[in-house]
């Protein structure tokens, strides 16, 4: 069977699979394109194959690495595999903006070009979502700007602002995007680690676990040549909120050193337990400097329509502007349509209100599960994601995996196992961190609950399976 | 009339309003923050606003310039004004493709991630669509990456492969995303310029102006940096069909010094007059050095669907997937459905040969119009572009330009003038050169014909009072 999967894996072909434990840019696969200077006479079996040289930011951005969404992907395991892998939904969007995209289609503008910036509607729809929670409204000619997903809006805006030699803070565990994002722009990621305490979280008292950030560490973090701070509230993959006084102390640094600060807010809408989603541009000083990310996938369940957005000063949107008309020219339109009538309707419909009801309940689902299992996990005061601590996992002495699981950490076999021998899948949390870090990661695997009651209440099920491979 | 259109164009705020002719990397707008570096104390009026330094690439990319599009934005020219300018049709796309999305709106999947190589039943619309042209079939696993618009594609394969330094050889005129997409990769742009010549095109013996390449000039340009030539046919803006022949020589080149081909080929449903659209890839040799881009906006007439793809070896294709999984992670879920639908259907249903009659017919009619004017233009072989020679428009002494006009090139003012006084718009060609070559483009302006029979119709009518300003 692991080879099999093994095969598949390759077959996959964008990169090659029989790999081992990466230095941090370290290449697996199209190793033989970047060690062969261009030129260079081919050394291949069929060497009349022209070779070409791979730009370094590839390797230093990690990007030619098999990913962890690759190993985990749905096609190479088990089919009846529940995949609480990934973070994409398995309901869909509203119908009500859904609508609004099926209107557009029918029209002729709705088929065409979007404005660089975005289409209009959406834009003051984004202005009226953030209402005057800046002390202002948003001026939507010169303070928001629409990305194709809220992924390529942070990667113009480090194109915008990251010089090679620039160095940008991240917290780890880290959303794996930003690494390369930095990386393909000559930045340097700085890593400060959010660490695992056995106390409950600070804001709600509950839970078995929290994650703490060391304001030493991070003073110790910034250089003259600090640019930025990626910030991410709620965290993914941890599931914290940061708190007022966390992020206060955080704006108090980025005052300090003049640095910009992103905020990764998408995931806004799933703030738990009454907790309040504090943004940093709305501390006093912090608006001049933050870049607010917010998108309209994570807000509506609609992970495939590639509609995301930034807001912040002229100053700082002008710029990431620029950089995203040249990087996609402008967004998709129907989409663009569907998610101002999401932004639009939503409050008046009380989508967030319900919606965030349903998730609570998906996250008591898993949490239950957890707790019968009497394992230790994140508890997830935010976001769509729960850490478990896989670290009393044990797998029989003579079980196999496959060549990319094999050089990797604890947590990949861990994953591996349970997605092959209990049915669930999910991603291994070493990912998110930098090399020296990772021994933190391997502790840890990510389950998401941005599935249907059924399909949770399934998987939790199966996971009590896990408790016979328990120490 | 012309300093309330100049506010207007202040207003839209993403870049300062009064600007000069730039040098090369000249900077229109954002100086302030650029020449200020990081930290230094605000020399505003606000001195509590913090200033960062934007990366140099914006500036390398002129992508900080007030550009051609904004500048001849619908928006800034009166609002009866025939918008010519801009390339988007104001029609939409066939309704049997646009109903894949709607289904998939419709569905759960159609509305999450796709895949970030693309959703596999477009790749494999896209497989069947090329056929065995390239003498194979293409793998949908390793030799088709679907992209954000034909534009994302090709960013992502400069991000793939351009080091800092790299050369990359573009013909003039040029579609203007190139200049910049390839500079913030720190690739340094090499152009060739298309010369236009009295005699009638090569291919068609017809039209009064033809373009053609120096192949010494292009030899010339070939240093040890150069990595890649892009090449654009049929041609934006110019409408040249490049001939087996011309192919074949550049093939010659870039074999010879082992250069990757970019051959940006959209407009590949639009060759007139019988001729035929030869695919450099095709070329004995030439597939495993060939990224081919494609794109569903421009086949299917729906610009704002922001569906392209890159057909190649799987050596160009493995890194460019690798980066633009890295850029936008994917695209757009429910486009990719209608673009899928539009290729496995468009054959059956004569789609091409129908939409290459009509805009045929559109053609004439705008060409019917610059010949009654007795104007030169460059016949267009192919796209849905004319340029017409503008170089015998003369306005009165004192007519007043907005001062984004002012300092630029005389295509610029003729544009405008023709704009506002004639009522027809167009895009001034001095933008699609380098600086050094700037006296070619500003001969011309663009017209595009991707307009209803009737709006072109009256566009032409509008023309002929151009009469009383010619010399």
């Amino acid at each position: 069977m692991a080879s099999l999967r093994l095969s598949s894996l390759a077959a996959r072909g964008v990169v090659a699979s029989a790999v081992s434990r990466p230095s941090p840019v370290a290449v697996r696969g199209f190793s033989t394109s970047l060690t062969r200077r261009q030129n260079d006479p081919a050394t291949s079996a069929d060497s009349k194959k022209p070779t070409f040289a791979i730009a370094s930011r590839l390797k230093d951005g990690r990007a030619l690495a098999l990913d962890v969404w690759s190993v985990f992907n749905a096609a190479n395991l088990p089919q009846d595999c529940i995949n609480l892998g990934q973070g994409y939904m398995n309901f869909p969007p509203p119908v009500w903006a859904r609508d609004a995209a099926e209107e557009a289609l029918r029209s002729v503008e709705g088929n065409h070009y979007a404005p660089a910036k975005g289409r209009l509607r959406l834009r003051k729809a984004i202005k009226q979502f953030y209402g005057t929670q800046f002390g202002k409204e948003l001026d939507p000619e010169t303070e928001i700007v629409v990305t194709s997903g809220a992924n390529e809006g942070q990667y113009a805006a480090f194109t915008a602002f990251i010089e090679p030699g620039d160095e940008v803070i991240i917290f780890e565990p880290f959303f794996d995007q930003y690494l390369p994002s930095i990386a393909f722009h000559g930045g340097k990621c700085v890593y400060v680690p959010l660490h695992p305490s056995s106390e409950p979280a600070p804001n709600v008292k509950i839970g078995k676990q929290s994650w703490t950030i060391d304001f030493d560490e991070l003073r110790r973090a910034v250089t003259p040549k600090t640019k930025m701070i990626v910030l991410n509230t709620p965290h993914n993959p941890v599931g914290k909120v940061f708190t007022r006084a966390e992020l206060e102390g955080i704006a108090k640094i980025a005052e300090e050193h003049n640095l910009i600060v992103m905020s990764d807010e998408v995931y806004e809408s799933l703030v738990f337990d009454g907790l309040e989603h504090v943004r940093i541009a709305t501390l006093p000083g912090m608006w001049e400097r933050t870049i607010t990310v917010g998108s309209a996938g994570k807000l509506f369940a609609a992970t495939g329509w590639r509609v995301g957005w930034l807001v912040g000063p002229p100053s700082l949107i002008g710029p990431t502007t620029a950089a995203t008309t040249r990087i996609v020219f402008c967004s998709n339109t129907p989409m663009q349509e569907a998610a101002a009538a999401g932004l639009e309707q939503a409050r008046e419909r009380g989508f967030f209100e319900q919606q965030l009801a349903e998730y609570e309940e998906r996250r008591g689902v898993l949490i239950d599960a957890f707790e019968k299992l009497e394992l230790e996990y994140a508890w997830p005061e935010g976001s769509y994601f729960i850490l478990l601590d896989i670290s009393k996992v044990r797998w029989p002495k003579n079980y196999t995996f496959p060549a990319t699981i094999e050089g990797r950490g604890r947590d990949f076999k861990a994953s591996w196992f349970i997605a092959n021998e209990i049915g669930v899948s999910s991603i291994p949390v070493s990912e998110f961190y930098c090399e020296e870090h990772v021994a933190i990661g391997e502790n840890y695997a990510r389950f998401a609950f941005c599935k249907d009651l059924d399909t949770l209440r399934r998987a939790g099920e199966r996971l009590q399976r896990l408790r016979e491979y328990l120490v």
